[in-house]
Protein backbone atom coordinates (compact mmCIF):
# COMPACT_ATOMS: atom_id res chain seq x y z
CA UNK A 1 0.00 0.00 0.00
CA UNK A 2 1.24 2.96 -0.93
CA UNK A 3 1.94 5.65 1.89
CA UNK A 4 -1.21 8.11 -0.60
CA UNK A 5 -3.32 5.19 -0.19
CA UNK A 6 -2.26 4.51 3.41
CA UNK A 7 -3.86 8.26 4.18
CA UNK A 8 -6.50 7.19 2.27
CA UNK A 9 -7.71 4.81 4.31
CA UNK A 10 -6.36 6.46 7.87
CA UNK A 11 -8.86 9.68 5.98
CA UNK A 12 -12.21 6.85 5.84
CA UNK A 13 -11.37 5.62 9.29
CA UNK A 14 -11.37 8.76 10.98
CA UNK A 15 -14.41 10.09 8.97
CA UNK A 16 -16.49 6.86 9.65
CA UNK A 17 -17.68 7.60 12.73
CA UNK A 18 -18.45 11.04 12.60
CA UNK A 19 -20.68 10.24 9.14
CA UNK A 20 -22.39 7.86 11.22
CA UNK A 21 -23.28 10.05 13.94
CA UNK A 22 -24.14 13.13 12.01
CA UNK A 23 -25.32 11.92 9.26
CA UNK A 24 -24.24 13.45 5.66
CA UNK A 25 -25.50 16.69 5.97
CA UNK A 26 -24.66 17.50 9.83
CA UNK A 27 -21.18 16.27 9.46
CA UNK A 28 -19.16 19.75 8.77
CA UNK A 29 -15.48 20.36 7.09
CA UNK A 30 -14.29 21.54 10.50
CA UNK A 31 -15.46 17.87 12.31
CA UNK A 32 -13.55 16.21 9.32
CA UNK A 33 -10.66 18.07 10.25
CA UNK A 34 -10.44 17.56 14.10
CA UNK A 35 -11.29 13.80 13.33
CA UNK A 36 -8.21 13.19 10.60
CA UNK A 37 -5.84 16.14 11.79
CA UNK A 38 -5.53 17.25 8.27
CA UNK A 39 -6.53 20.31 6.50
CA UNK A 40 -9.09 20.69 4.13
CA UNK A 41 -6.47 19.70 1.14
CA UNK A 42 -5.17 17.51 3.14
CA UNK A 43 -8.46 15.63 2.92
CA UNK A 44 -9.64 16.56 -0.43
CA UNK A 45 -6.40 15.74 -2.59
CA UNK A 46 -7.58 12.02 -1.73
CA UNK A 47 -11.40 12.44 -2.44
CA UNK A 48 -13.54 13.84 -5.04
CA UNK A 49 -16.12 15.35 -2.96
CA UNK A 50 -17.53 14.77 0.78
CA UNK A 51 -20.08 12.67 -0.92
CA UNK A 52 -16.91 10.46 -2.19
CA UNK A 53 -16.05 10.08 1.30
CA UNK A 54 -19.05 9.79 2.95
CA UNK A 55 -19.69 6.84 0.73
CA UNK A 56 -16.49 5.28 1.50
CA UNK A 57 -17.14 6.17 5.03
CA UNK A 58 -20.17 3.96 5.03
CA UNK A 59 -19.17 1.03 3.09
CA UNK A 60 -16.05 0.53 5.71
CA UNK A 61 -18.16 0.90 8.42
CA UNK A 62 -20.98 -1.32 7.01
CA UNK A 63 -17.85 -3.69 6.25
CA UNK A 64 -17.12 -3.57 9.71
CA UNK A 65 -20.07 -4.66 10.99
CA UNK A 66 -20.63 -7.56 8.86
CA UNK A 67 -16.98 -9.02 9.39
CA UNK A 68 -17.28 -8.51 13.09
CA UNK A 69 -20.88 -10.36 13.04
CA UNK A 70 -19.65 -13.14 11.11
CA UNK A 71 -16.38 -13.55 13.01
CA UNK A 72 -16.60 -17.14 13.90
CA UNK A 73 -20.14 -17.94 12.64
CA UNK A 74 -20.96 -20.70 11.27
CA UNK A 75 -20.83 -21.61 7.24
CA UNK A 76 -22.33 -24.67 7.25
CA UNK A 77 -25.05 -26.77 10.11
CA UNK A 78 -28.58 -26.80 10.32
CA UNK A 79 -30.31 -23.99 8.51
CA UNK A 80 -32.19 -22.23 11.50
CA UNK A 81 -29.31 -22.81 13.83
CA UNK A 82 -27.51 -20.38 11.34
CA UNK A 83 -30.08 -17.62 10.97
CA UNK A 84 -30.35 -17.83 14.88
CA UNK A 85 -26.80 -17.35 15.07
CA UNK A 86 -27.20 -14.29 12.58
CA UNK A 87 -30.30 -12.78 14.72
CA UNK A 88 -27.76 -13.19 18.33
CA UNK A 89 -24.98 -11.97 16.45
CA UNK A 90 -26.27 -8.91 15.76
CA UNK A 91 -27.58 -7.85 18.90
CA UNK A 92 -24.46 -9.16 20.83
CA UNK A 93 -21.37 -8.47 18.66
CA UNK A 94 -21.02 -4.79 19.19
CA UNK A 95 -17.78 -4.05 20.03
CA UNK A 96 -15.28 -3.01 17.57
CA UNK A 97 -18.21 -1.46 15.46
CA UNK A 98 -18.22 1.93 14.19
CA UNK A 99 -19.43 4.28 16.85
CA UNK A 100 -23.31 5.69 16.50
CA UNK A 101 -25.56 2.73 16.07
CA UNK A 102 -26.25 0.54 12.55
CA UNK A 103 -24.69 2.50 9.51
CA UNK A 104 -27.49 1.42 7.44
CA UNK A 105 -30.56 2.40 9.74
CA UNK A 106 -28.48 5.89 9.94
CA UNK A 107 -28.09 6.11 6.27
CA UNK A 108 -31.15 4.79 5.19
CA UNK A 109 -32.70 7.52 7.60
CA UNK A 110 -30.20 10.65 6.99
CA UNK A 111 -31.04 9.80 2.90
CA UNK A 112 -34.25 9.40 2.91
CA UNK A 113 -35.07 13.04 1.17
CA UNK A 114 -31.10 13.52 0.44
CA UNK A 115 -28.02 12.16 -0.92
CA UNK A 116 -29.16 10.10 -3.36
CA UNK A 117 -25.69 8.22 -4.08
CA UNK A 118 -25.29 7.52 -0.06
CA UNK A 119 -29.00 5.96 -0.46
CA UNK A 120 -27.71 3.72 -3.21
CA UNK A 121 -25.32 2.40 -0.97
CA UNK A 122 -27.60 2.05 2.00
CA UNK A 123 -30.04 -0.04 -0.57
CA UNK A 124 -27.27 -2.53 -1.38
CA UNK A 125 -26.08 -2.88 2.14
CA UNK A 126 -30.00 -4.12 2.86
CA UNK A 127 -30.16 -6.20 -0.43
CA UNK A 128 -26.66 -7.58 0.82
CA UNK A 129 -27.46 -8.81 4.06
CA UNK A 130 -31.34 -9.58 2.80
CA UNK A 131 -29.75 -11.84 0.11
CA UNK A 132 -27.74 -13.47 2.92
CA UNK A 133 -30.47 -14.65 4.88
CA UNK A 134 -32.73 -15.65 1.67
CA UNK A 135 -29.88 -17.91 0.74
CA UNK A 136 -29.38 -19.82 4.33
CA UNK A 137 -33.14 -20.19 4.35
CA UNK A 138 -33.51 -21.42 0.82
CA UNK A 139 -30.93 -23.97 1.02
CA UNK A 140 -32.55 -24.49 4.61
CA UNK A 141 -35.64 -25.55 2.30
CA UNK A 142 -34.45 -27.31 -0.69
CA UNK A 143 -31.66 -29.50 2.30
CA UNK A 144 -35.26 -30.14 3.64
CA UNK A 145 -34.49 -28.41 7.32
CA UNK A 146 -37.31 -25.57 7.42
CA UNK A 147 -40.93 -25.91 6.30
CA UNK A 148 -41.49 -25.04 2.94
CA UNK A 149 -44.76 -24.31 3.35
CA UNK A 150 -44.35 -21.78 6.43
CA UNK A 151 -40.98 -20.29 5.36
CA UNK A 152 -40.99 -17.66 2.99
CA UNK A 153 -37.56 -16.73 2.92
CA UNK A 154 -38.34 -13.23 1.00
CA UNK A 155 -40.98 -12.16 3.81
CA UNK A 156 -38.32 -13.57 6.21
CA UNK A 157 -35.47 -11.56 5.77
CA UNK A 158 -37.38 -8.35 5.47
CA UNK A 159 -38.68 -9.41 8.96
CA UNK A 160 -35.72 -10.22 10.54
CA UNK A 161 -33.88 -7.03 9.38
CA UNK A 162 -36.78 -4.85 10.14
CA UNK A 163 -37.23 -6.37 13.90
CA UNK A 164 -33.69 -5.89 14.32
CA UNK A 165 -33.24 -2.50 12.68
CA UNK A 166 -36.27 -1.04 14.68
CA UNK A 167 -35.90 -2.67 18.12
CA UNK A 168 -32.17 -1.44 17.66
CA UNK A 169 -33.69 1.95 17.56
CA UNK A 170 -35.67 1.46 20.62
CA UNK A 171 -32.86 0.11 23.17
CA UNK A 172 -30.34 3.25 21.99
CA UNK A 173 -32.94 5.29 22.55
CA UNK A 174 -34.07 4.16 26.00
CA UNK A 175 -30.72 2.86 26.65
CA UNK A 176 -31.74 -0.24 27.62
CA UNK A 177 -30.35 -3.72 25.79
CA UNK A 178 -33.72 -5.63 26.79
CA UNK A 179 -35.50 -4.54 23.74
CA UNK A 180 -32.65 -5.97 21.28
CA UNK A 181 -32.70 -8.55 23.41
CA UNK A 182 -36.49 -9.45 23.26
CA UNK A 183 -36.56 -9.28 20.18
CA UNK A 184 -33.92 -11.66 19.46
CA UNK A 185 -35.76 -14.33 21.62
CA UNK A 186 -38.90 -13.56 19.32
CA UNK A 187 -36.84 -14.23 16.15
CA UNK A 188 -35.17 -17.36 17.63
CA UNK A 189 -38.66 -18.99 18.45
CA UNK A 190 -40.24 -17.66 15.10
CA UNK A 191 -37.12 -19.28 13.42
CA UNK A 192 -37.39 -22.66 15.55
CA UNK A 193 -40.78 -22.32 14.44
CA UNK A 194 -39.93 -23.36 10.47
CA UNK A 195 -37.36 -26.12 11.87
CA UNK A 196 -38.87 -28.78 9.93
CA UNK A 197 -39.45 -31.69 11.66
CA UNK A 198 -40.35 -29.82 15.46
CA UNK A 199 -39.16 -27.61 17.62
CA UNK A 200 -35.96 -28.84 19.68
CA UNK A 201 -36.53 -29.12 23.38
CA UNK A 202 -33.86 -26.15 23.90
CA UNK A 203 -35.27 -24.06 21.46
CA UNK A 204 -34.87 -20.08 21.97
CA UNK A 205 -31.47 -21.10 24.70
CA UNK A 206 -28.73 -19.33 23.95
CA UNK A 207 -25.70 -21.28 23.32
CA UNK A 208 -22.40 -21.37 25.09
CA UNK A 209 -20.08 -19.26 23.20
CA UNK B 1 -56.40 32.31 18.71
CA UNK B 2 -54.26 35.84 18.56
CA UNK B 3 -52.91 36.77 15.12
CA UNK B 4 -49.31 35.66 16.51
CA UNK B 5 -50.41 32.53 18.17
CA UNK B 6 -51.99 31.63 14.23
CA UNK B 7 -49.03 32.72 12.80
CA UNK B 8 -46.51 30.16 15.30
CA UNK B 9 -48.73 27.54 14.90
CA UNK B 10 -48.33 28.03 10.82
CA UNK B 11 -45.01 28.34 11.15
CA UNK B 12 -44.47 24.84 13.06
CA UNK B 13 -46.72 23.31 10.15
CA UNK B 14 -44.42 24.55 7.91
CA UNK B 15 -41.29 23.83 9.48
CA UNK B 16 -42.35 20.14 10.54
CA UNK B 17 -41.83 18.50 7.16
CA UNK B 18 -38.20 20.29 6.84
CA UNK B 19 -36.99 18.98 9.71
CA UNK B 20 -38.53 15.71 9.45
CA UNK B 21 -36.62 14.83 6.34
CA UNK B 22 -33.53 16.75 6.57
CA UNK B 23 -33.54 16.15 10.83
CA UNK B 24 -32.02 19.48 13.14
CA UNK B 25 -28.45 19.79 11.54
CA UNK B 26 -29.46 19.51 8.16
CA UNK B 27 -31.95 22.55 8.70
CA UNK B 28 -30.82 25.42 7.45
CA UNK B 29 -32.28 28.68 8.33
CA UNK B 30 -32.62 29.82 4.66
CA UNK B 31 -35.17 26.03 4.29
CA UNK B 32 -36.93 27.44 7.07
CA UNK B 33 -37.45 30.81 5.91
CA UNK B 34 -38.07 29.37 2.69
CA UNK B 35 -40.91 27.09 3.96
CA UNK B 36 -42.70 29.71 5.97
CA UNK B 37 -42.40 32.97 3.17
CA UNK B 38 -40.77 34.64 6.60
CA UNK B 39 -37.58 36.58 7.23
CA UNK B 40 -34.92 35.46 10.34
CA UNK B 41 -36.52 37.68 12.09
CA UNK B 42 -40.16 37.12 11.72
CA UNK B 43 -39.50 33.16 12.66
CA UNK B 44 -37.76 34.24 15.46
CA UNK B 45 -39.84 36.66 17.27
CA UNK B 46 -41.93 33.37 18.15
CA UNK B 47 -39.24 30.99 19.11
CA UNK B 48 -36.30 31.22 21.65
CA UNK B 49 -34.18 29.26 19.20
CA UNK B 50 -34.01 26.73 16.23
CA UNK B 51 -34.22 23.83 19.07
CA UNK B 52 -37.54 25.08 20.45
CA UNK B 53 -39.09 25.29 16.99
CA UNK B 54 -37.50 21.95 16.18
CA UNK B 55 -39.10 20.61 19.39
CA UNK B 56 -42.81 21.70 18.76
CA UNK B 57 -42.26 20.57 15.43
CA UNK B 58 -41.44 17.33 16.00
CA UNK B 59 -44.35 17.45 18.48
CA UNK B 60 -47.23 18.41 15.72
CA UNK B 61 -45.59 15.93 13.76
CA UNK B 62 -46.19 13.29 15.90
CA UNK B 63 -49.21 14.42 16.91
CA UNK B 64 -50.33 14.34 13.25
CA UNK B 65 -49.46 10.74 13.23
CA UNK B 66 -51.32 9.79 16.50
CA UNK B 67 -54.65 11.18 15.42
CA UNK B 68 -54.69 10.04 12.21
CA UNK B 69 -53.79 6.59 13.32
CA UNK B 70 -56.57 6.92 15.83
CA UNK B 71 -59.08 8.25 13.94
CA UNK B 72 -61.80 5.69 13.94
CA UNK B 73 -60.31 3.52 15.67
CA UNK B 74 -62.08 1.56 18.87
CA UNK B 75 -61.84 2.40 21.68
CA UNK B 76 -63.77 -1.07 22.72
CA UNK B 77 -63.63 -4.32 22.01
CA UNK B 78 -61.10 -7.55 22.44
CA UNK B 79 -57.67 -6.28 23.29
CA UNK B 80 -56.03 -8.90 20.12
CA UNK B 81 -58.48 -6.71 17.59
CA UNK B 82 -57.73 -3.31 18.90
CA UNK B 83 -53.81 -4.22 18.75
CA UNK B 84 -54.40 -5.81 15.54
CA UNK B 85 -55.88 -2.42 14.12
CA UNK B 86 -53.72 -0.55 15.53
CA UNK B 87 -50.64 -2.55 13.90
CA UNK B 88 -52.90 -2.37 10.79
CA UNK B 89 -53.61 1.82 10.96
CA UNK B 90 -49.88 1.96 11.28
CA UNK B 91 -49.09 0.44 7.67
CA UNK B 92 -52.30 1.56 5.76
CA UNK B 93 -52.99 5.37 7.33
CA UNK B 94 -50.37 6.90 5.69
CA UNK B 95 -52.09 9.73 3.76
CA UNK B 96 -52.17 13.28 5.88
CA UNK B 97 -49.12 12.29 8.22
CA UNK B 98 -46.54 14.81 8.07
CA UNK B 99 -44.16 13.77 5.02
CA UNK B 100 -40.84 12.24 5.54
CA UNK B 101 -41.38 9.22 7.34
CA UNK B 102 -42.07 8.13 10.71
CA UNK B 103 -41.01 11.31 13.38
CA UNK B 104 -40.30 9.09 15.71
CA UNK B 105 -37.51 6.81 14.07
CA UNK B 106 -35.99 9.98 12.25
CA UNK B 107 -35.75 11.63 15.84
CA UNK B 108 -34.27 8.77 17.14
CA UNK B 109 -31.54 8.61 14.62
CA UNK B 110 -31.09 12.01 14.07
CA UNK B 111 -30.59 12.83 17.72
CA UNK B 112 -28.47 9.70 18.54
CA UNK B 113 -25.22 11.52 19.14
CA UNK B 114 -26.85 15.06 19.42
CA UNK B 115 -29.60 17.45 20.68
CA UNK B 116 -30.79 16.03 23.87
CA UNK B 117 -33.78 17.78 24.12
CA UNK B 118 -34.96 16.97 20.82
CA UNK B 119 -33.81 13.09 21.99
CA UNK B 120 -35.95 13.33 25.08
CA UNK B 121 -39.21 14.41 22.86
CA UNK B 122 -38.40 11.25 20.72
CA UNK B 123 -37.81 8.97 24.09
CA UNK B 124 -41.43 10.71 25.38
CA UNK B 125 -43.57 9.67 22.20
CA UNK B 126 -41.75 6.40 22.49
CA UNK B 127 -43.01 5.69 25.82
CA UNK B 128 -46.28 6.57 24.93
CA UNK B 129 -47.02 4.66 22.43
CA UNK B 130 -45.48 1.76 24.05
CA UNK B 131 -47.54 2.84 27.15
CA UNK B 132 -51.06 2.26 24.76
CA UNK B 133 -50.16 -0.88 23.67
CA UNK B 134 -49.23 -2.30 27.57
CA UNK B 135 -52.49 -1.06 28.90
CA UNK B 136 -54.47 -2.60 26.14
CA UNK B 137 -52.57 -5.73 26.71
CA UNK B 138 -52.56 -5.74 29.95
CA UNK B 139 -56.75 -4.82 30.24
CA UNK B 140 -56.96 -8.26 27.54
CA UNK B 141 -54.80 -10.17 30.22
CA UNK B 142 -56.92 -8.88 33.06
CA UNK B 143 -60.34 -9.57 31.15
CA UNK B 144 -59.31 -12.65 30.65
CA UNK B 145 -58.87 -12.30 26.82
CA UNK B 146 -55.17 -12.42 26.21
CA UNK B 147 -53.06 -15.19 27.27
CA UNK B 148 -51.01 -14.17 30.63
CA UNK B 149 -48.41 -17.03 30.35
CA UNK B 150 -47.36 -16.05 26.68
CA UNK B 151 -47.89 -12.58 26.64
CA UNK B 152 -45.65 -10.35 28.46
CA UNK B 153 -47.14 -6.41 28.04
CA UNK B 154 -43.74 -4.86 28.18
CA UNK B 155 -41.87 -7.04 25.47
CA UNK B 156 -45.17 -7.27 23.47
CA UNK B 157 -45.03 -3.05 23.25
CA UNK B 158 -41.43 -3.01 22.61
CA UNK B 159 -41.78 -5.62 19.73
CA UNK B 160 -44.62 -3.96 18.07
CA UNK B 161 -42.88 -0.89 17.54
CA UNK B 162 -39.43 -2.32 16.96
CA UNK B 163 -40.97 -4.19 13.86
CA UNK B 164 -43.36 -1.74 12.52
CA UNK B 165 -40.57 0.95 12.50
CA UNK B 166 -37.39 -1.35 11.13
CA UNK B 167 -40.02 -2.47 8.41
CA UNK B 168 -41.00 1.11 7.12
CA UNK B 169 -37.45 1.53 7.39
CA UNK B 170 -36.75 -1.30 4.81
CA UNK B 171 -40.46 -0.18 2.95
CA UNK B 172 -38.77 3.23 2.33
CA UNK B 173 -35.13 2.59 1.66
CA UNK B 174 -36.95 0.13 -1.36
CA UNK B 175 -39.87 2.19 -2.15
CA UNK B 176 -42.14 -1.32 -1.75
CA UNK B 177 -45.02 -1.28 0.73
CA UNK B 178 -44.35 -5.34 1.23
CA UNK B 179 -41.98 -5.18 4.03
CA UNK B 180 -44.19 -3.39 6.10
CA UNK B 181 -47.32 -5.42 5.20
CA UNK B 182 -45.35 -8.39 5.77
CA UNK B 183 -44.40 -7.09 9.33
CA UNK B 184 -48.23 -6.57 9.98
CA UNK B 185 -49.05 -10.51 9.00
CA UNK B 186 -46.56 -11.27 10.80
CA UNK B 187 -47.42 -8.98 13.82
CA UNK B 188 -51.34 -9.92 13.51
CA UNK B 189 -50.14 -13.89 13.57
CA UNK B 190 -48.37 -13.24 16.46
CA UNK B 191 -50.88 -11.07 18.13
CA UNK B 192 -53.80 -14.06 17.00
CA UNK B 193 -51.23 -16.63 18.71
CA UNK B 194 -51.96 -14.36 21.96
CA UNK B 195 -55.37 -14.66 21.92
CA UNK B 196 -56.78 -16.61 24.81
CA UNK B 197 -59.36 -19.25 23.77
CA UNK B 198 -57.69 -20.37 20.62
CA UNK B 199 -57.10 -18.75 17.08
CA UNK B 200 -60.12 -17.33 15.35
CA UNK B 201 -60.48 -18.52 11.91
CA UNK B 202 -60.28 -15.23 10.29
CA UNK B 203 -56.70 -14.69 11.85
CA UNK B 204 -54.92 -12.08 10.33
CA UNK B 205 -57.29 -11.71 7.63
CA UNK B 206 -57.80 -7.66 6.78
CA UNK B 207 -60.86 -6.31 8.05
CA UNK B 208 -62.72 -4.46 5.25
CA UNK B 209 -62.80 -0.82 5.42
Amino acid sequence: MTKGEETRQEIIRSAAPIFNRKGFEGTALSDLMKATGLKKGGIYRHFESKEQLAGEAFDYAWRTAVEIRRLGATEEGHAVDRLKEMVRNFAERREGLVPGGCPLLNTAVDTDSGNRVLRARARKALEDWRGRIRRIATDGIARGEMERKSCDPEKLSAMVVGMLEGSLMISRLEKSNEPMLWACDHLEKHLESLRRGGKRVRAGRRKPR
